[in-house]
């Protein structure tokens, strides 16, 4: 867990926000996808070795689409790359964190996903991601 | 504005925070710096080329426990790292952008700083920062 791989920006309209983002960059996003298992729809922004996803729900069960309803857009989660996903769940649990899926999940961009509960770390939503080709 | 220089986390202990923080990394913070002026203590993580900055409020007029008593613990700002100031405050306001300080201000760990209305950068409050040698 030695590398910030992305932050997620929640947002109502992805059209609107890659516009506005690829105006505070001076660059484009580099690419959009959906991962319908979670009711988004993303788009990814370079940012040196860093990446900013824009997540905007596809409904309104999507954990994006509640996060808005509580509390607007704004930053969501940040994300952590990881290169052993089972050890470092389990490094974590022991130290009191909360892990929300024991079983990763296949997220955006090619990656195995897990997140820890915010209510464990300061308020702040953790997403672990590997790899998948790890 | 290429590199993701560090992202701000409000809360409430930064000696508990500190504490909690450490186990997630399996890294102690590298410094702790408090900026009188703007009514924070501040503690440093490094993960990859980016940085953690831990911020708790040192008076109830700080923006950090305003931020805390409306919105809770949880993720404050994006700093990203800029290499002219000047020419960049005036890109970003050209772009519509709100620039909060258009003389940039002296903030912690040796940066001249200025930011973003969150409401002008889709509920993003961020922070731009050059290093006072550049």
């Amino acid at each position: 867990m030695n590398k910030i791989e992305h932050i997620g920006i929640a947002v109502k309209s992805l059209k609107d926000s890659n516009a506005l983002f690829e105006k505070l960059f001076g660059a484009k996003h580099y690419k959009i996808e959906e991962v319908a298992s979670e009711g988004v729809k993303t788009s990814f922004f370079k940012v040196g070795e860093n990446k900013i996803e824009l997540l905007e729900a596809t409904n309104p069960n999507s954990p994006i689409a509640k996060f808005i309803n509580n509390k607007g857009e704004g930053i969501h989660h940040i994300a952590f790359h990881v290169t052993d996903m089972k050890s470092e769940i389990k490094r974590l649990k022991n130290e009191g964190f909360t892990v929300l899926n024991d079983n990763p999940k296949v997220g955006a961009d090619n990656k195995l996903v897990a997140f820890l509960h915010p209510k464990s770390s300061n308020g702040v939503l953790i997403e672990l991601c590997q790899d998948i080709k790890d």
